[in-house]
C-alpha cells in the first residue's frame, strides 16, 4: 500500500489543473501585455482568472495580485503594511509565535529595521484569541498578520473575529491563508481580511505560483521591480498556464466545502482516536478546532525523522513537522509555543489527508504508526530511561 | 499566414519542455524538503537540474539559484551586491541608460537609500564599450550591472571584455542575460561573469521560472524570506516541473547555437535588407553586433502601436518596443538612450525570429511592412508635412 499522507506540505496535482494549463503552453503562449492577438487572448485568460479567483475569495479582481506563490505574498503583504505603517510613525507589528517562516523572517528583518515586533503567546490548544491581539493592538500598531489555519498542527484560528478586532480598531490585518484555503470556508468579506497569502499547490494547483490579496486603498510595496505587470506592483511575465491551472485548482477546492469535510472529518476522527491509543501519545492542538486532514501527534521518546523514514518503508509519506524545516535538527517552533518541551517536540508526526484517503488507508496508519513507535522505543535508551522511572514522563499513559 | 515574430516578448514552449515537466506534475509531485520516497526523489531531480544547468552555463551546480524568473533574479543581483558594497561604504553602482527596467526600477530604489547610480550613455549602434565601463568604475564602486543583449533593439554587449575590466579592478559584476541565454554563446567562466540572470520562456521553456547564478562567496540577501530552500536564499517551496523543464528547454537551445546563427543570420539579413528599402526607414542598433533573431527598425511618420495592430491583421505578431511596456504612450528608453529623437521613438517595430522561421515568412513580413508602413503614412497628417518640407527628415531617403 502506497499513501501520500503529506498534503499540507504539497499535494498532487489534479488532472482539471494539468488540463487547464496545457492550452496556455501548446497554443495560448503571447506575453498578455502584448497588442496582438494571441498576446490579447492571454491578457483575457489572464483577467477571467483573476475575476474567477475574486469570486471563489469574496473580493474584487483588482485586490488580486498573482504571485509565484505563498511565501512571496507573505513577505509582500508584510513589507507593504511595515511601509505604509511607518510613513505614520507606526512601528509596532503583532504576530504569533507559530506562524510559518515566511512571517516571522520578515519580520525579525523588520525588526533589524526597528520595527517592534509582538509574537502573542499561542495556546496549548493551538489557537489564538481575538482577545489577545485586541489587547496586544496599540496607537502605534501597523499590522497584525496572523495565519488562519497552522501549517503543523492545523489549529484553525479565530479569523473572522480577529479581522473584526482589528477593523474596529483600524488596523491593517494580514492572514497567511495557504493551509486553509480549499481545505476550510475563507471568506474575505466576511472575516473582514485586510490582506491574504495563498499557495496554489497546497490544493491540487501548480507549484511557483499564488495570489496576494490586498484590500482596496492599500499601497503595495514592489518586491520584484521591473515591468508593468499586476498594476505595477509584481513586476515579471505573468505564469499564464500556472495561474489558469491555480484558479481551475482553486474553483474545485472551494465548490463542495461541506462535503469534504463531511467525507474527511469521521476519517481524520478515527485517525486521532487511533494514534491516541499509543501510550505516551498526545494529539497536538486542538481536537475539533482543527483543519479536516490534518492531524499531528507527538510521542515520547521518539525521533521524528526515524519516524518517517520507517513509515516510508511502509509506504506511508508522511512529515515531521512542515516540509521547509525537514533536514534541521531544531524542534519544531510551532510545538515550542504551544508548550511542548523540547524532548518530545522532537518527536512529532503530521498525518496529513487529501480527499481520496480510505478508511482502509487510515486503519493501515493507525497500524503503521502503533508498530513503528513499539519498534523505535524498543531501541531507544532514552525511552527505557523514562519506563523505567529514571526521567519523568511527558504524558499520561 | 501566421507568423509569430516577437519571440523576444515570450517565446512558444517547446514540446520536449512541455513533456519535461509533466512527470513531475503527475508522479514525482513530492516536496523536495522532504524525507519520504517522493520527496527524496524530487530532491534529486531538482540537483540533477541545477548540476545540468551548471554544465550549460559553465559554473558550480552551488552557484545556481533558482527563482521565478528574470525579473525577480535581476531584483535580487543588484539588491544583494549593493547590500555587499554598502558594508564597505560603497554605494556608487554602474549600469547602462537602456537596462530593462528590472534593472532599471530596481536601481531607482537603491538610489533613493542613497546609492548614486551611473548610467553610461549607449553609442548610437546600441553598444557600451568596456572602455566606458573601466573610465566610470571608482574605489566606491559596488557594482557593474550591464544586460548581455538588449531586449529591444537585440544589440550584444562586450560581456567579456567588461567581465576582465570588472575582475581587474574588483568590482562585482552581474549581467542580465535573459536574452542572450540561448540565441549566442554565454559562457560564465570565459565571460568573467560574477552574477547573471535568466528566464526560462525566452529560450522555449516555461513561463514562471528562471535563474540567479551567483559566484561563490557571494553573500546574496534574501528578497522572499521564509523556508531554507535554495541554501536558505530564496524561500518557497521549488517550482521542480518548471525548473526540470526550463533545464530540459536550456539544453535544447544551447546545444547548436551555430547551427541556429547559420541557419537564422541570413534570413535576418535579409529582413534587415527588406526593411531597409522602405523609404525614411532605420534599423536600430548595429548592423551585425546583434542577436541571430532580432530586428528594430524605427519609420519616420509612423505610430508603433498602428503598426502591431495591422501587423497583426496580417497575421503577424511583433512589437513596437518590449512587452513590459507596451500600452505606454511613452517613447521607448532603449530608443531614446541610442539617440533616436522622440518623434520616431514612437514609429518603432520589432520582429523577433524564432528558428522555425521560413524564407518564406520573411518574404511575407518585408511586403507586409511595406504595405502596412505606407497606407499608415497616406493616413497620416505628420507624414504629409514631412513630405511636403513642413517638417525636417529624421532620415535619409
Amino acid at each position: 500500500m502506497r499513501i501520500y499522507a503529506d498534503n499540507a506540505a504539497t499535494t498532487k496535482m489534479s488532472n482539471n489543473a494539468i488540463n487547464a494549463m496545457l492550452p496556455y503552453m501548446r497554443e495560448v503562449y503571447g506575453n498578455p501585455s502584448s497588442l496582438y492577438e494571441i498576446g490579447q487572448k492571454a491578457k483575457k485568460a489572464l483577467e477571467d482568472a483573476r475575476r474567477r479567483a475574486a469570486v471563489v475569495l469574496n473580493c474584487d479582481a483588482k485586490e488580486i495580485y498573482f504571485t509565484s506563490g505563498g511565501s512571496e505574498a507573505d513577505n509582500q503583504a508584510i513589507i507593504s503594511a511595515a511601509r505604509i505603517g511607518e510613513k505614520k510613525g507606526n512601528k509596532h507589528i503583532i504576530s504569533t509565535s507559530f506562524e510559518h517562516h515566511a512571517v516571522l523572517h520578515t519580520l525579525k528583518k523588520l525588526e533589524k529595521e526597528g520595527f517592534e515586533i509582538e509574537l502573542l503567546d499561542v495556546h496549548s490548544n493551538g489557537v489564538i484569541s481575538a482577545r489577545q491581539v485586541k489587547d496586544a493592538i496599540r496607537e502605534d500598531t501597523a499590522l497584525v498578520t496572523i495565519m488562519y489555519a497552522n501549517n503543523e498542527i492545523g489549529t484553525v484560528q479565530p479569523i473572522k473575529e480577529i479581522g473584526t478586532v482589528c477593523r474596529e480598531k483600524n488596523v491593517l490585518f494580514h492572514t497567511d491563508a495557504v493551509q486553509a484555503i480549499g481545505h476550510i470556508s475563507v471568506d474575505i468579506d466576511r472575516d473582514n481580511i485586510d490582506m491574504l497569502s495563498l499557495s496554489a499547490h497546497k490544493f491540487h494547483g501548480p507549484k511557483g505560483v499564488g495570489i496576494l490579496y490586498a484590500k482596496k486603498g492599500i499601497l503595495l510595496t514592489n518586491i520584484i521591480e521591473g515591468g508593468a505587470q499586476e498594476r505595477g506592483k509584481r513586476a515579471g511575465t505573468e505564469n499564464l498556464p500556472g495561474i489558469v491551472s491555480m484558479v481551475a485548482a482553486l474553483e474545485d477546492a472551494t465548490k463542495d466545502l461541506d462535503g469534504y469535510a463531511a467525507k474527511l472529518l469521521p476519517l481524520r476522527d478515527k485517525l486521532i482516536a487511533g494514534l491516541d491509543s499509543i501510550p505516551y501519545s498526545e494529539l497536538n492542538g486542538d481536537r475539533d478546532n482543527r483543519l479536516p486532514g490534518t492531524v499531528n501527534f507527538c510521542f515520547e521518546g521518539i525521533v521524528g525523522e526515524s519516524l518517517i523514514l520507517l513509515l516510508d518503508n511502509k509506504g506511508i509519506s508522511a512529515s515531521s513537522g512542515s516540509a521547509c524545516a525537514s533536514g534541521s535538527l531544531d524542534p519544531s517552533h510551532v510545538l515550542l509555543a504551544i508548550g511542548r518541551p523540547y524532548e518530545v517536540a522532537h518527536g512529532s508526526l503530521r498525518l496529513s489527508l487529501s480527499e481520496d484517503v480510505t478508511e482502509e488507508e487510515i486503519d493501515y496508519m493507525i497500524q503503521s504508526v502503533k508498530e513503528v513507535v513499539e519498534y523505535l522505543r524498543n531501541m531507544s535508551p532514552f525511552w527505557r530511561d523514562l519506563i523505567n522511572g529514571k526521567r519523568p514522563h511527558v504524558f499520561e499513559e
